[in-house]
């Protein structure tokens, strides 16, 4: 929409702030003013580069899942035969939410609430869910998986990685921990790979 | 509060009809005005029964916590030996929130959002995780299970549970399905026995 450099720093700030806000709060309760306030702007600013509360939405979702699209295929391109490219695709999510833990939380809402994609709950989401479908459905042609779906994969295993980036603080103080502490990290990836073979080797 | 079969009745009727609001459209955006019409009352009433939003919402969420401990009680009592109470426990689990998947949807928020719950996000939900914990600390010194954490197998596998339920319109059409239904459910418990299984045994 903007062409100059500042209306685009602008639109990238109202973006990050959107992100934060949606997390924190969700669809329903997320307001315009909020966002502003973090921009430090008002609200008529982002009126102009996002008209409805749905647009910045949209625009925040789209963002999310085109760029862990654009990590998933990175991943993928360096991973040969099914099982290989299935666990890079979980450890490009895992590491993609870590990194991105506002992310995590709105995907984890996603699930929860039919509010926001009104009809189409895969409007932007249809990008990672197809990213899955075709490493699903490599291995399950090849005979190296069970005749299992993206469904039960999503659903089985990769649902673990939005719950651990969600939970560090979620769990009470005696269960509490950094979800990007290496060793973590280390130990529920670990924990993933097994989980993910149990579920579709054949 | 109130001991007189009708208020009782209409208690009940409130904390039915909160559980849907607070599943549908989250805390922060669930109004009284909202429940008090689900239920057919006056906003009044509501306050007679649940002074705030909050203490409705604590309401909810304590019985949703109370019934689930119960059902894994009478589940963990039928079964012997470290693996098969874990699954025992799972199966709880699933069971249930299969059957209330407003409460799923509730649990699926509060990984998500810190609001509801301020300081103390285990206020109702330690009771779960206490039993997770009994169940994995019984099999770790056993030697039965890897040294795992309740952390790990809430996060690693019965994460899935939730997912599970919520998902099936989430995916979009060309993946929708029933969580109910025994075919799928039976496949669904399957791949989680099998997950579990591959999360804790040495």
């Amino acid at each position: 929409m903007s062409k100059h450099p500042r209306g685009e720093a602008t639109r990238k700030a109202i973006l990050a702030a959107a992100e934060q806000v949606f997390a924190d709060v969700g669809y329903e309760a997320a307001r315009m003013e909020d966002v502003a306030q973090v921009v430090g702007i008002r609200r008529p600013s982002i009126v102009y580069h996002f008209p409805s509360k749905q647009d910045l939405y949209d625009a925040v979702e789209s963002d999310l899942f085109e760029n862990m699209h654009a990590a998933s295929r990175l991943a993928l391109k360096q991973a040969q035969g099914p099982l290989e490219r299935l666990l890079a695709l979980l450890d490009a999510w895992l590491d993609y939410i870590v990194q991105r833990p506002t992310a995590a939380r709105i995907l984890q809402r996603l699930v929860a609430d039919v509010t926001p994609r009104h009809g189409n709950p895969v409007r932007f989401s249809e990008l990672a869910l197809s990213d899955m479908d075709a490493v699903i459905e490599e291995g399950v042609r090849a005979g190296c998986f069970r005749p299992i779906n993206t469904m039960l994969v999503i659903n089985g295993v990769s649902a673990a990685t939005l719950f651990y980036v969600c939970n560090g603080r979620q769990l009470g103080d005696a269960r509490a921990y950094s979800p990007s502490d290496p060793d973590m990290l280390r130990e529920f990836r670990a924990l993933l790979h097994r989980t993910c073979c149990a579920a579709v080797l054949a």
